[in-house]
């Protein structure tokens, strides 16, 4: 069983996502700690409510980012925490937590990178016309919404939709998906080279997971 | 019937694939001419064994890039055309030639823009760990590999993938979707808003069209 940190800002509804994951057995991995650099959190009380250990580490008691990221990699650390995961986590990471955690941080993006990084993702895509967008699952380096990709997923963008709509539609697989990846770190089977994620996948089980990582209609 | 020029500097698989689809009456259109910048380009006697008007227009023979294009520009206009494809074109265009037919240039790129413009394209998301790539037919403005997207297809990317598979698997999607873009220009089911092309396709079509333009094995 891996043991897995989860950094949050706000609802955590991906933390959520793999919390039930975790608990349906689908990742072999249990949750050491969910820590929010926000003391409001909402997603704060959800974990609790799942009987997993919280901590507000809150941003603005530290006077550099560096200083902030030592304290969370501490309490990580001392929770025995294995593999990092960002759920909504608005904090950028610096090379301290990067390094302390190397190609075991794990962030989840509502757009195929490297396409759309940063904030307002939907409205870069819509506004760029782009047909179909998605998610990626990445480990995280020093760079903003960069890193070896573990997987990815594909929705289609139609021509009456917004943000909103959009960010419906993928959010609905990045669930699915970040489990996904996060089985595949817990299980081993995830190498670093270079640039690139090495899944130890077969063929015909990675053939059928990328057609179950492309959006099928409003009712999946 | 619109009047189509398609330019190419060599064998032009996409001009083939547009070609096939206007003479089975796919696309209310006509080739009425297609100019190679190379002489020696494979894909002149290809439309010429199709009854198709072409015509070498060689770019060492002007000491600009204007002048070039304002040749290639006046060779259309005589013939008639209305509307412009690049098939395997290797030139940029210049401002003379994207305002003489603005927003009538199509161009097809094998990815999903804006991720990957340029060349050595396959290799740049291999090496980007892309798990999706695709294509993307657009309206050409003055930027390389940019303009208003018409329609995009999506393909995986598998673990085993080199370039060449990639090409390949890409390609076959290539020749649908140019043909399809190309239909809807041509039945006015295109504006261009801003930056974005707005296609008039009812909802129900589109979302078929979307389900259409994904990958669904090597045997399509």
């Amino acid at each position: 069983m891996s043991q897995v940190g989860i950094l949050i800002s706000g609802r955590g509804s991906n933390m959520v996502a793999l919390l039930d994951a975790m608990d349906r057995g689908e990742i072999p991995a249990r949750c050491s700690l969910v820590i929010s650099n926000k003391a409001d959190a909402p997603g704060l009380a959800l974990a609790a409510a799942r009987g997993v250990p919280t901590l507000v580490i809150d941003h603005k008691a530290s006077a550099t980012r560096e200083e902030h990221d030592a304290k969370v990699v501490t309490a990580l650390r001392e929770a025995g925490v294995e593999i990092v995961c960002l759920a909504g986590y608005m904090r950028l990471l610096s090379p301290v937590f990067v390094r302390a955690f190397k190609n075991r941080i794990l962030n989840i993006h509502p757009a195929l990178l490297p396409a759309f990084p940063g904030l307002h993702v939907q409205r870069k895509a819509l506004d760029a016309g782009a047909r179909f967008s998605g998610c990626t699952v990445h480990l995280v380096d020093e760079e903003v919404d960069h890193g070896p990709i573990l997987l990815q997923a594909v929705v289609p963008i139609f021509p009456d939709d917004d943000e909103e709509s959009l960010s419906r539609r993928i959010l609905g697989l990045e669930h699915h998906l970040y489990a996904a990846a996060l089985r595949l770190m817990c299980e081993g089977r995830v190498t670093v080279d270079g640039s690139r994620a090495v899944l130890d996948v077969p063929h015909k089980e990675y053939q059928r997971l990328s057609g179950g990582l492309i959006w099928s209609g409003d009712s999946q």
